[in-house]
């Protein structure tokens, strides 16, 4: 089928500033208490115009205050003028005390603008069970809001303020073309580390200059954080901060409009390929990890019996650790699929690493077993189970388990 | 209340040879390929009469051979005259070849004793997907009946050679009276390691001299193995062998009646505590690790969600890496807590190492960290989170992460 559209996806850009109508900026504030000014910490977002916002966030029972109060404030409101975000801090399990702070931090921000509290969003990452030194963030937002700009400095610095243990800032930009028209995605994220005796939080920013309805936007989110976002796992901790946002101003001269079938087709197909490639950089940034492993689980009953098994393989220490080994042991696959115990059949499951076939019906493919073992030695490589047993597909992107995790997180 | 019964358990003792009417034998044969002889790899276990049989398997989809064998005969035949258990290879993953080769392992067996394939037990450990060298282990067979005894000798040879990265045999004996009436309980098993490439089984082996309906030994025996080999994790992998018999032959005085309260109490404690033990010392011997965690979850709606809790926190990588570097990291607790997502509210929950409080309705009691630091340092200690939301509770033997542990298992 042929496409409507012309996606062009840029990797490593600047940061957000590349979209028409959005000013960012990032500065440093010392929130982790270390007298240490140059440690970029707090990044704020901001729309020239109110933008039509959309948020998804971590479905753990213990959720952090900026994401209770980022929920709040986008049932209360569907427009939002800015994000504050800042690293160092997670205002995690900080009780009432964490959430006055994260709604002042809110009302900071809004009164800068003159706009309401509840249209601002805040996010938080680093260190759980301190509160938030909020006369640094203050002053922080004060600095940031006088830096605000669109030029690739503020853009990078932005993006690496929310850096936690994260080795590089993560950004894409998505220019996506359909009858005629252009808009654009941009986006930022930081990834799955807990460098500070932490949590494996990640934050992503999406802005877009399409004008669209806060109910379009929102499934459009869910759907592209479901397919990517959702899809990746470095050590299968979720965190109690994990949060996606999406802002659309409207400045560009794109309206994604319900009864404009090629326009939803384009605007899907950019913020789920936006969010593809950030979910991707996520798991290749993950802590002291040396492969991604793709692991896709095909022919299953539903979608369901697929993601189960897909999670199995991808969460397992012994398949993570014999990966980080070169080892093509295929044995421990077929183990952690059955352990998902969604009813697979050992005889009808074929096997592949990339496209070379290890298990035939249920039986090694020995002969090819020389190149099992260079395809395990790449960076990144595939597995794909068909279980033969329906049509149903779904896939992850992990990496593997290392020594050098262990120790990073071992903590004090 | 009074207990109407004595227990004295001892541990770490010859075998299943000290209970009467069992006869047991450890031999090599080179199963592994070795040209090593010396290695036991295998356990011939034989009781003098026909003994009332039971056991619990793993509940993997995929299911090796002697698993599939065994549930079998068991349904076939409620009394069982031998258990015959090698190492070095698992026979998992091995099809209708590795189907033959347990059935005819068993038959092997009940022809030298006279009795029907169906009154033979078998089970394996080791490599998976290579095909048992019949030869080898039949001859190991033959050598192991001429040597069957009751000695020590034979006791320690047996419990030795269904080792595999286990680093010591692990025994115990229960002795119960009740109503001055005396009998014994003996186990042997081995644990949660995969030398080679291949998986974490755990096999454990009960004797007793009791008399007893194989109905009433199946719900007795599935209740010990909830409560004790079904509430320990070393790495969250279940493998494709797991399994756990008791044999009981009646060569002592007691008979367990269905109708008599006192055996039953007598027997129930009896089985659950010799399991409990070798359950202990399977984590304690886990590959690699440092430190042996009880976690305990109290105060549940039920004990769907304290179990579902205590395999979130006990299955985290992160809360096993702090347990490693002896950092009482509360934060990754309650995160692991919250992602299990059964509702927990994080302002109503205490939590403990050992008696020391470490959160009160959700707050860090900072005064006592120095004492937290302390305990996480010993080898052994328990973790109870309260979560205040009812009266079920909970709990699993997890143990460390280690950056030994996953070089150990990173294969070839």
């Amino acid at each position: 089928m042929d496409k409507n559209y012309k996606i062009e996806v840029i990797e490593d850009v600047a940061g957000l500033g590349l979209v028409k109508g959005f000013k960012v900026a990032g500065v440093g504030c010392d929130i982790r208490n270390k007298n240490d000014m140059s440690r970029l910490d707090t990044a704020l977002i901001v729309s020239d115009v109110l933008a039509t916002a959309s948020g998804v966030f971590t479905t753990n029972d213990v959720k952090a205050a900026p994401v209770l109060v980022d929920m709040a404030h986008l049932d209360a409101s569907s427009k939002v003028k800015a994000i504050i975000a800042n690293s160092g801090n997670a205002n995690a399990c900080t009780g009432k005390q964490g959430m006055a702070d994260a709604n002042d931090t809110c009302k900071f921000v809004a009164d800068i603008y003159g706009v309401k509290k509840e249209q601002v969003l805040v996010c938080s990452t680093g260190r759980i069970g301190e509160f938030m030194p909020m006369e640094k963030l203050k002053s922080g937002i004060l600095s940031a809001s006088e830096k605000l700009g669109n030029d690739d400095q503020s853009s990078e610095n932005a993006s690496r303020a929310i850096m936690t243990s994260d080795t590089r800032p993560k950004t894409v930009l998505v220019n996506v073309e359909f009858n005629g028209k252009k808009f654009s995605i941009a986006g930022m994220a930081k990834g799955a580390g807990m460098i500070e005796p932490n949590m494996a939080t990640m934050l992503a920013f999406l802005v877009s200059d399409v004008s669209i309805s806060q109910n379009f936007l929102k499934e459009s989110l869910r759907m592209a954080a479901n397919k990517t976002f959702n899809r990746i796992t470095v050590d299968g901790d979720m965190s109690t901060n994990d949060t996606v946002l999406c802002l659309c101003n409207g400045a560009g001269d794109v309206e994604i409009s319900e009864t404009d079938a090629d326009a939803i087709e384009a605007f899907r197909a950019g913020i789920i390929e936006a969010s593809r490639v950030l979910a991707r950089k996520i798991v290749g940034d993950g802590e002291k990890i040396t492969k991604v492993v793709e692991v896709k689980v095909k022919g299953a009953r539903d979608e369901a019996q697929a993601e189960k098994i897909c999670r199995a393989i991808g969460n397992s220490l012994l398949v993570k650790s014999s990966w980080f080994g070169c080892d093509p042991n295929w044995g421990r696959l077929t183990d952690a699929a059955g352990y998902a115990r969604t009813g697979i059949v050992l005889d009808k499951i074929d096997l592949y690493y990339n496209d070379v076939e290890v298990l035939k019906a249920g039986q090694p493919v020995d002969a090819n077993k020389p190149k099992w073992c260079e395809i395990v030695a790449n960076k990144t490589f595939t597995i794909t189970m068909n279980l033969n047993l329906g049509t149903a597909e779904e896939s992850i992107l992990s990496a593997d388990l290392t020594d050098e995790y262990v120790n990073f997180n071992k903590g004090e």
